[in-house]
């Protein structure tokens, strides 16, 4: 096996940065040495002026899922491909079980589509579309020897995936029984619907909309839905999804508060995209932004108390939620219905720039950017220390971060298969050098030579981030 | 008409205490008049060592009602005569409309039950158990012209009374327009029906059962929900009807620092029983005291906190929730299986000596008796200056109370039509010596001389008490 | 004694308003009657159109009060003829002790200055600027015998008022002892004192620097450590004053949620102006608005937070902290120097006005008005039910308020003794239309017939406010 | 120099564990390595079946501290030897600086007791027992040059160590200039010397009285106090110490959720001991339980909110406030008047143990454990990497840890010089076999090795632990 040998660079980890060599061998990593020490290596690469980071871990991606009648535009292939090319060496993407449909035959379709596709490391959470015996019982077994730890459930989407509440307190004390987390798609759907309903009768169908039919109570009154149904179902741990407003964010922060098993994520597009700006964009161009939960007004601090959550950890982890659709044949389909725009943008290839960003504008500590898009997503969803961390005997994620380059975002210059960018035109200060996966360097100074196929499925343990 | 004269008497109103006397003018308040002064009356009442108060308004019973195939114990006879036994001389009762009735049909229904067979006064609320757009439409039609001002909706009871969120919303939303107060059974039925068929699954059929399927939790978690539907309709005023739990109230608590205009009640079983020494006594006993909200553990401050929430105003009122079922024929329908126990209790008759026996406890002060019994109700629901109060104009509903009196409650003395008293065997300090219904004497000393179809449907304003 | 009869009006109480008749006999109130009832009297008020109120009750004025080497323009009799004019017909003023001095000769001083010289009715709170042993046994005295049943001490200016915690915590236990309030004025004056030693020392000496170095946090700080003194001597009833700052009200609010005797008052100059428009106005011009607490800044909600703790009653009670110094002379004490500026501002006679507006602007219910301007003052300092409120054996105080009559705020049209306007041009919709002062009218359509030395002492019970 | 692996063991971070070897080279960890990677080392330990970990940091140790006529009873050589002997090979002492005396000679001082002594490496925090234009410019002297970055100040003990307001706020605006921490005692001092004086004058002299007179509101008022003076200051970092108190706790919480530079440590006596079980003992025996902060009531929750605490991050550290006074002659000056009981108690030698008992109780995680024991203490206090992680680079400070030992604690096997244990007869679960301080062998399975003077200064850096 090839031994590699990084040196000269700033070690960041969650807990501090110092300057120390790595050694890699094959697809692990072997030591961590003092800077300068003599050791056989059959290459040696020169990390000097780059701080060496574990690989990003993105444990939010939807690859190719289908939605309202099309498909997320990436693929597994053209999606880990942009992940690596953004520093990102690991993603978590969702199995989709439709109510109806069978959760180990969703599965089987899922690693059909994935495997020998990927560039980087992957896992699959499971979306339970419906909460039954059937589900039940897949749930223990896809613990028991799936390497699948979490289960998704939606408060949203009547219908199609809303789970009602007993079906979500009979998830929850199940995974209560086999350890697994429960991630929560935290609105109130029915009430959305009805919301949705008033708003095209009245003719109000601009892309806008899919805002103003989302108040941020309904993101509020779900997420403290979970967080107590959780409480009922005895504890069972809980992470809520993509966290967009101050109000839900506070109900978060009060159940930690008391200590509970209760975490969250949220996104960089709730950080730096608001309605005024994009969603309320003139014409239907506002299409490109339209995601749930939604985009949120610039006048309320929303964007502001996301920062301020990273920092105090209510927000334990940045994912993307990425979720592609193209503007141009896609998007289209909410043309004079709101309702109809497939949700979600693409980001899984900027997500390390985009909070590198909060580290330069002061809002973010270095150690949380790694701790925030790397450690704590491998710990929350199990596959730490072999993900997140620098350390012997875990894998070979690596990224070379340069922290003075510069980064412009951009449909010109990006990899995803999208035909827009919702960060268009962001000049952003730091840039991936070199990204290493599973001891492959698949990413050097701008030269691209990651092979499909090299990311394997990661079965998962179970979570290591519990109180 | 004859003009009494209430001499000698300390009044107490909802701001404090003095002393005058009070003339009434056939069915009316004529005059408040300095101690002493002479006056010209056919009759004169000699208060001194009494409190001279506005008669109790009880907003929460249900007289006669139809529950789980029978019917409550108390019809409007046996209800608003036990009431006037007890000094609360105005009652408000349900009009119940199920899941697929019309509005209009039920309101006549009860009518039809009450009209000319009650001894005090009483209004209607209505319960809505379906929320279309015919029972929209009704809605704006009893509150413009049939006095009816105030509009009940269950999260509980699915299949039955549980209106979704989206029903709420439109609900609250007409509520909003035309100016109405929706009332709240808040407590998360989906979830709540999920533990009770696991409890049964697995056994657990006693009455105490009928708490523990019930948890904090999730009357906590309709509260919130509530409070925030209300929210996004734009700021309905809402009541949160039989508060049991302290997690309820502090939500309720919240809401109310931040101004909005939500509301709530508790009732004397939530204030002085308990799960222990009641619904889990021995045997099929506990099924006396199975009610929803339920019972609450004794070794949790949830009575000490709502008597504290009573002083704080957090909750403005005390009703009875009086829905009687007897112990020896209907509530023997739940043994073997306590989700069959006729939910409710009677308490119409003894409302206000448990809650004066606050105030000798030093639990509540004299103002905050009155206030919470009688002024706020009445103020609450519409009916203020008419009722609440001891004004020139308003209704001549007067109560004399000793408060040294002694009271034993119990089934051998009550006038409820209930085969047992949950409070049997309280002794209370404080009774009622007088009760003047609309210019009536009812009650004196012990001798009821009250007569059916003496009291008179009230037709209700808007709220009064909104913020 | 003369009879007079006010028909015709709308009786405006804490509760609610009817109409009603109001017979006053001689001094007190003899009866409240149905609208036409025919009685016998000397004269009628045609109250037809009017609001019919009890005379508002101002418990924080400081007639000519010595600060900082001069004194308070307004005299006992001028300050209480302007109150009058507004529809204030009981002052409570407050008698100071500085430290070194004698509590009782004080006293003594206060009566010397006021006795006789009053328009209208007043009390006087206690300020001790020195707890010692002699204070305290004062207390016990001023309780028992003198009619003062409230003592205010100062966390704020050292070396003149203020009260360490040890001395804070000696009169609060003894308050606890004799049954007396604590009135604090709760600014941690050490660290302003030191704020303002730098300001001057950076030569930052306009009057807007008043405010800024009287920061929030330190109104909010010595707020919440008055609540926990309090709580530490057993809870003893505690009334802030003059509250300005959110996050002083934050926390009466989280004390008053526990049900802790915890209060506070708020007056119009924290409600209508701030510091951009006032204090920080060009020149001197701003010294006019120099007030402790200050004027807050308009970029944050204070006002807003301010006339929602009104509503919610974490603000009992408005005041004025009428405190007039002349612009021309008194003000420029402090040209060059903020901290020389007199502080306070003349507020007596608009404070029923400028309510008023609150409730025309649809910021606080009628009840309300009446019921923090009037009602709960009284009761809060013991004068309830002979002020406060129009009942038979009250005090005949009495305003008879157009709703609709406009009134203009100039200090060319003010009776105050103050060369300016804080309110200057503030056009307002409502305006008194008659004063009767125990009985007397004192004011009428503009026409004064006020008398020097009507208006009495009065001695006042223990607060009748306490949950 | 002496190279050593460590082979077999599992390492314990603060994010987690895996297995790994590590190579020790002299003072400094070398290189941590893949499990059994072949590497020339004169030595190996085997670490199979032990945890290993960072040194113990304890950031708050007295050494023969002199306090009220006596001085702690452990010197800088017994300390440091039974820290060595618990596992902690770093502490940082205290320097006092009393009101008058220079703050350099003391520095001066304390290097003179401490230098060559030690068997650990040690660091100092100053005590600013006065601020003033000298101890101001101090700070900067010792921040720039002599490695203390953090300045300890006592709103306790007027006249001995109390800072007033103002003093605080100069500091706190010193240290936000220079980037230094401030440390807070925060009690009340002046209230509780008050308490304290009534006390004594009711014949109240046991131990126990030493809590009752130092009630929870007075923890609590004073750590809101230093957190609104830190605001002030402009969000200068501060850390609380030895919190004990439930409602201390809740401020801290509640400023952390702002996000503000807020943090606080607590002590194992807070955890494990009671006002009931310990401070009031029969007898004088008591008063080896005094401390200050002191031991709370056990009928209130304040130690498993503390635990919570622990858990949530709102405490970041244990330490011990070691500060030993023998209870046959030191002790005993408080014979008759609690107030002169010497306060503080023995622990620097079991606070490893006494939280891993936590992890064994499920109260705390394995990695908290590591990180509020010793990756946080060095990060807090400016000592990361050099201290509290391994890593190459860092000092060679390791520990062995056996999580199956029973460990019983004693004064019969202790190794403080005192003649008491606090701990007396705890059996716990876990104990440390191996100690390695700066690359020597200072214990191994009960043989201690250590060196009189290895232990060397630490200059420390800003802290690497803000927000």
């Amino acid at each position: 096996m090839t031994r590699t040998l990084i040196s000269g660079g700033t070690l960041i980890s969650a807990t501090g940065s110092h300057t120390a060599d790595v050694l890699i061998d094959g697809e692990t990593i072997a030591a961590v040495l003092s800077p300068g020490t003599t050791i056989e290596a059959d290459e040696t690469i020169d990390a000097t002026g780059t701080y060496v980071l574990p690989g990003g871990v993105d444990v939010h991606t939807h690859m190719q899922m289908p939605f309202g009648g099309t498909e997320a535009s990436d693929t597994f292939e053209t999606g880990t491909r942009a992940a690596a090319w953004g520093g990102t060496t690991t993603i978590v993407d969702f199995v989709v079980q439709r109510t109806g449909e069978d959760v180990l035959a969703a599965l089987e379709d899922w690693h059909t589509k994935a495997d020998g596709n990927c560039f980087v490391d992957y896992g699959f959470h499971m979306i339970l579309g419906g909460v039954d015996e059937s589900s039940l019982k897949a749930m223990d077994q896809l613990v028991a020897h799936e390497g699948i730890t979490s289960f998704k459930l939606f408060m949203a989407y009547p219908g199609v995936f809303l789970s009602d509440d007993a079906q979500i307190l009979r998830a929850m004390q199940r995974a209560g029984d086999n350890g697994a987390m429960i991630m929560m798609h935290a609105e109130n759907g029915t009430a959305i619907d009805e919301l949705v309903r008033q708003a095209l009768a009245r003719g109000d169908t601009d892309p806008k909309f899919h805002s103003l039919t989302r108040p941020v109570q309904l993101e509020a009154e779900a997420t403290n839905r979970a967080i107590l149904l959780a409480e009922v179902a005895g504890g069972t741990p809980l992470y809520v999804v993509h966290v967009s407003a101050s109000q839900a964010l506070a109900r978060i922060g009060e159940a930690r508060a008391t200590g509970a098993n209760v975490f969250a994520e949220t996104c960089p597009q709730y950080l730096y995209l608001s309605l005024e700006d994009h969603l309320a964009a003139p014409g239907f161009e506002g299409a490109k932004y339209a995601c749930s939960t939604p985009l949120r007004t610039k006048h309320e601090p929303h964007a502001d108390d996301l920062w301020r959550g990273l920092r105090t950890d209510d927000l334990a982890v940045v994912s993307t939620d990425h979720c592609p659709f193209c503007f141009n044949d896609q998007k289209q389909l909410g043309l004079g219905d709101f309702s109809k725009i497939p949700n979600g943008m693409g980001g899984v290839e900027h997500r390390m720039d985009l909070v590198h960003q909060g580290v330069v504008d002061g809002k973010l500590s270095l150690q949380r950017w790694v701790e925030t898009c790397s450690t704590t997503p491998a710990r929350m969803f199990g596959m730490y220390p072999r993900k997140g961390v620098i350390a012997p005997g875990s894998d070979a994620d690596v990224v070379l971060y340069d922290p003075a380059a510069p980064t412009r975002v951009s449909v010109e210059t990006h990899h995803m298969n999208i035909d827009y960018s919702a960060f268009e035109g962001f000049e952003l200060t730091g840039g991936v050098r070199t990204v290493i996966a599973r001891g492959r360097t698949v990413l050097d100074r701008g030269t691209f030579t990651g092979v499909q196929g090299h990311g394997q499925y990661v079965k998962r343990e179970l979570s290591q981030y519990l109180r």
